[in-house]
């Protein structure tokens, strides 16, 4: 007997039907013979009617007031799924991420897991009951305050709760059929990937997929927890995320490249004519360091030898724009630069694979690729499996097709899928 | 510095701008040098919508699950309260009924407060901080599963926590100026009482007045804590229920009645041809006891001598009738009674006064009005302070108006009000 987690987004108990459906989902995996615990979002659109009815009663609410009324989202939802299985004849029982030991610091609106103890969850298993567990919230260790763990905070739940009980797999269900090769709305070749590893996936993650959040995945990894990412609305196999796809040998041979990830939510801004002096880039860094703002890729050119300047650009989350220039700003006589660039039309495209570090020209091909369907490359970024440019952002679509085509990743036949958000 | 523990009802909450003004009143309570704590319901229809999801999902929800549902209801309301007051830049918490300390047993959808341990409450209050409580829930003190109290919930969520936390007063909002002498839909002339015991409370509640859920003012009496009934929409004085009216001499004269009361919800059942023997009564109300089913008022014919059969009436829930027929007609070989008659088109009109005890007359005068308005009366009850009737539906307006004239109870002017439902 298995003990499977299954976690469902927001979409998938969007309404009463969509519930129902879930739940004989659930019992099928129950009367296969497996013990079940199931993280569940806030259905469809109610998070965003409480943030909505919470600008209505205060402009800037607090944090801890804000979390307790965001977590009645999920309360709904897993009572509306406990209900939905005992009325296929099995026992449920949901708890709340406090019930569900899910311990965190209390950084109100994206606290971190800290411990889970899920004494309730294992009883509730013992008795043969399926568990429906709130995603997305926990409880503060110091104050036992009701706390949320921001976005991607559904997942994190599922993959921290199979960590902790020791699960077989963690399943996270979603509107898609797994993790693509690229956006299938702008690759229609696009193909699901079989399986790909922790490292891939958090490269993926972090570079725009939006299938699972980075957090769930590092938590997944440190725990060598399988992921199975699928569909909601089908049986077929997902993606694997796993810590060594090669290992079974079950694919006849790994590709270079896994995915071509993209992201249009970043910006750029531009420090002209910071004087070249040893700590210059340091104040700069430091200064949005503590603004708290996240810096993504950076580049400096080298200094013009007539004026002793150089000009610094990094990217950041275009959100954060309006906060980092202030700050930089408030350092401009301190500093001594000349001026502030913002642009916000750039994205970010970005080459994932495990093969890049046994396989050169992987950069050559690519930046070929881009070069023939006539895009420009702003700047660029390196790990050892991913390659990152910053392009302009309506040319997004046309680069991330051109790597896609250029690395043989095109699917022979097109799959119909549908692709969405996927809630928290 | 007073302890005032505020409930403020569904009505008085039912969107972001009754919030907002309702955080307004709160502020200016504790700007006026009290300490506040404020239990609320569930906004509007929210319970209403809560309990409509849940038949989409199940015909019968399991109770825990139910109760887990409804409550994310109060979660919601009392998280914005809260909000609304840090944006009037006054501090608030906002506690769950576990939070607060509400503990009660484990009788899901109508459970018994067992204890309240409200150290999060007085610790928020020790900060200076205004304590907002989700009403009508708990938690079971075995399996600490969350809990609801049924009908007038939050109203004994409130003046519980105002015992436990020995406050000076339990103020109950509604959306009416107070306790009225009989419902002004049906007699405009009708007063606001300004002062009322708690035993013609409890007689008012029991009797259909729907201000005050009887349990409340039960939960008062005990403790000897003073409640006082007012609008949310004026600052004028409502209605104190205290325990003796009279002592401080506020008021020229007690009347001997204090109001009438009405009651559409109940039904009627005859049992007809009950064999005039030792244990049948016994056995007929054994078996309703069985099904759970509260009696109201019992009425036995004299036998007659020449079948040696009798018949017995008695009142209910109309919205019981189904499950007591159902049971009475099982046992119809056992009792060898001849048939059952239901009859839902009855109404209870009662009049109140703790005055009565020592005013002889006052049934002669009630039926004497009741029978110059043309009014039949089915079934006579009374207890010391209390005269009910059964009468037809129809005729319910007609004797509650005739019986508050013939008391002198009509205003010399009548007041604007609103008279509405009051939530849970």
């Amino acid at each position: 007997m298995a003990l499977v987690v299954q976690k469902y987004g927001g979409s998938s108990v969007a309404d009463a039907s969509c519930i129902k459906r879930v739940a004989q989902r659930i019992v099928a995996t129950k009367k296969a013979g497996n013990d079940v615990v199931v993280v569940v979002s806030a259905m469809g659109d109610t998070t965003d009617e409480l943030l909505d009815l919470a600008q209505q009663v205060s402009p800037l609410p607090p944090g801890r007031e804000l979390d307790m009324l965001l977590t009645a989202g999920e309360r709904i939802s897993m009572a509306l799924l406990a209900m939905a299985i005992a009325n296929l004849g099995h026992e449920a029982r949901s708890f709340t991420g406090s019930q569900a030991g899910v311990i965190t610091d209390s950084t109100h609106g994206k606290a971190r897991i800290i411990d889970v103890t899920p004494g309730r969850i294992r009883e509730a298993l013992d008795l043969g009951q399926i568990a429906i567990v709130a995603g997305f919230q926990g409880v503060s260790q110091n104050s036992k305050d009701i706390t949320t763990l921001g976005r991607g905070g559904s997942d994190t739940t599922a993959v921290a709760l199979a960590a902790a009980l020791e699960a077989d797999v963690c399943e996270i269900y979603t509107d898609v059929d797994g993790i693509f090769t690229a956006d299938p709305r702008i690759v229609p070749a696009a193909r699901k990937i079989p399986k790909i590893s922790y490292e891939e996936m958090m490269e993926m993650a972090a570079c725009g997929a939006k299938i699972l959040h980075l957090r769930c995945v590092e938590y997944a990894r440190r725990f060598n927890l399988p992921i199975h990412v699928r569909s909601s609305f089908s049986t077929k196999e997902g993606t694997w995320v796993v810590s060594d796809p090669d290992s079974e040998g079950t694919e006849m041979e790994q590709p270079i490249i896994s995915g071509v990830a993209h992201d249009r939510s970043e910006a750029k801004i531009t420090v002209v004519g910071v004087p070249d002096k040893v700590g210059e880039a340091a104040t700069i860094f430091k200064t949005l360091a503590d603004a708290e703002i996240n810096i993504d890729m950076i580049v400096q050119n080298v200094s013009a030898a007539a004026t002793g300047r150089t000009d610094i650009s990094f990217t950041l989350p275009a959100s954060d724009g309006p906060t980092a220039l202030s700050a930089l700003k408030k350092v401009q006589d301190r500093i001594g630069y000349e001026s502030l660039q913002f642009d916000d039309q750039i994205g970010k495209v970005s080459l994932i694979g495990a093969g890049m570090r046994s396989h050169p020209g992987v950069t050559a091909t690519f930046f070929a690729a881009l070069a023939d369907a006539g895009v420009n490359i702003e700047m660029i970024s390196t790990s050892e499996i991913r390659i990152s440019v910053i392009v302009g952002q309506d040319e997004v679509d046309a680069a991330v097709s051109a790597a896609h085509r250029a690395f043989d990743l095109d699917a022979d036949q097109v799959e119909a899928v549908v692709y969405g958000g996927t809630g928290r």
